[in-house]
């Protein structure tokens, strides 16, 4: 049984401890948090402070940190690595080279394996450009997000003055879709809107809320958003599924007026389940590079299909050939 | 520049050729066929007889063999894996394994890296439903081809008297492929049904034909095939692009009531145009392979997305993470 350690336990980790339950092969060894130990956790793992998490070198094979980026990953993933095998879902897009150049470091000085930035996007869907792009070097990509909640967006917009909960939804223009796979042209500033819910405060204004909104840097300024105010019954009773839709479209042309058209579509209720799904395919392809002594910082670019399967080389011919 | 030798002078054949010419690191070293020399080559490549392929070895990277897998690859690849790192597209899909195993022993004896098995399917589908079943074990995954020929059913149907010429198109179901999608039960026996275009000559018995071409056993017999007949003219001018399509669609739970699809569709205008780029690209991953060291036969489920690319890893990870 692979031994794995789930780092941090909001909506990620604990579809990470859910996912090894589907798998024959993995085990949860322990849940690490900052929090105090002892809280119920769905599967009934065990529970850990991280600090513990030093003494325990050589007891797990792969470690998933499921924190953020900004604030956890980019710190504690090249740290992590002088001890142990790694996974994590960095996804600083701008940063993604240095993050793995780091660990990459350690890891390789340390002798540990580590996988960077996996999980759907960057993860499978940056594996599937790459072999698209490969086989077909004349054309081009596009990436579609939605319909489904942002978690982000979300975020910012429940903070808020007079917001009591926000979920924001990303809408993939299906015009855009259906004209980018005729390898028509299209402007790609209009790909996406978004549709944000919003329950308010008692007595709150609506008005400036929406402003509010509208307003926010980075975030929302400049792209096109619906505001719509709901109950906060029809919030939690229609809109706490953490779904998501995303799809990557190659257009391309092998000879003179000879088309291609690629499409490679997910639509998922539970973006956490989702992508805790992938890392912990690809702890297990960590797992087994590590075995065969490839150490470093590798990427879903980096990783054989059948490293990811729990299935023998010869069931996957007969199955999956 | 990678030098590719192509054997065989098919549509796959000049599809590889046509491939090569999109490529920035590859260059075709020679066309290699049983038939005389000095033929008319769309891109110019200089021709040579197969049996002067054996004075060559170390003045080519890789091997291409375009021919069939019954009648060529089953005897041909495991020989000139000897001399020659080598690409096929062997897809008798009972022996695959058998194949792999007899090209593996002569490619690791002799220090050569053989692919076999890759195309789109097998090749990129194979790959993909791996990845598919690895993340979301809990599942099930359908495909269907179409709309679009089918080179053996249009060969074997060109066959029968009278028949002057025909093609034989796969024809999704739809309703299957949409129902499936919503995680519905569907009868897969019911996933194609074909039509077949036939160009009869003068006075030939419609009917007749009609009958005969549903009773061609392992192609028709048992299927729901239209026979329509057509002019010559229409043929030539309407279905003389090698068109196909497919997709592989995965559903998928990972906790209770929590669903998951994705839907991988290509349509193409030519499918040996397509299934050669995809020959090419893992053309390039085996010449890397090789470099390396690694060293036997291999399928689309051992190649590394990014050996299948011209592009840096570098650039790599700045344009698809």
């Amino acid at each position: 049984m692979i031994r794995i350690g789930i780092i941090g336990y909001g909506n990620l980790g604990a579809g990470v401890e859910q996912a090894i339950t589907k798998q024959t092969d993995m085990e949860v060894f322990g849940v690490f948090t900052r929090r105090e130990t002892g809280s119920v956790y769905t599967q009934g793992s065990k529970v850990y402070h991280m600090k513990e998490l030093a003494n325990l070198k050589g007891q797990i094979d792969v470690l998933i940190h499921c924190g953020s980026s900004e604030f956890d990953l980019r710190a504690q993933t090249p740290q992590l690595a002088k001890d142990f095998n790694i996974v994590d879902s960095f996804d600083m897009h701008a940063i993604i080279n240095e993050h793995r150049s780091r660990v990459d470091q350690v890891a390789k000085t340390n002798k540990t394996t580590a996988m960077v930035s996996v999980g759907w996007d960057p993860g499978i869907f940056s594996a599937h450009k790459t072999v698209m792009d490969a086989i077909l070097p004349f054309g081009a990509t596009q990436s579609f997000w939605g319909y489904g909640i942002s978690q982000g967006h979300s975020n910012v917009a429940s903070k808020v003055k007079g917001v009591k909960m926000a979920r924001n939804y990303s809408v993939p223009n299906q015009d855009n879709i259906e004209a980018f796979k005729k390898h028509e042209k299209i402007d790609i500033t209009l790909n996406h809107t978004k549709e944000c819910y919003v329950v308010a405060e008692q007595g709150a204004d609506l008005e400036q809320i929406r402003e509010d909104i509208l307003n926010i840097e980075h975030y929302f300024k400049g792209s096109v958003t619906k505001v719509i105010f709901i109950t906060e019954k029809d919030m939690i009773e229609n809109h706490s599924k953490w779904s998501q839709g995303g799809r990557v479209i190659r257009i391309a042309t092998t000879s003179d007026g000879i088309k291609h058209t690629l499409d490679f579509e997910i639509k998922l209720d539970s973006n956490p389940e989702f992508t805790a799904s992938n890392l912990v395919a690809y702890a297990r392809a960590t797992y087994n590079m590590h075995q065969r002594g490839e150490y470093g910082a590798f990427t879903a670019l980096d990783v054989r299909p059948r490293d990811m399967s729990s299935k023998s080389y010869d069931q996957l011919i007969k199955e999956m050939l």
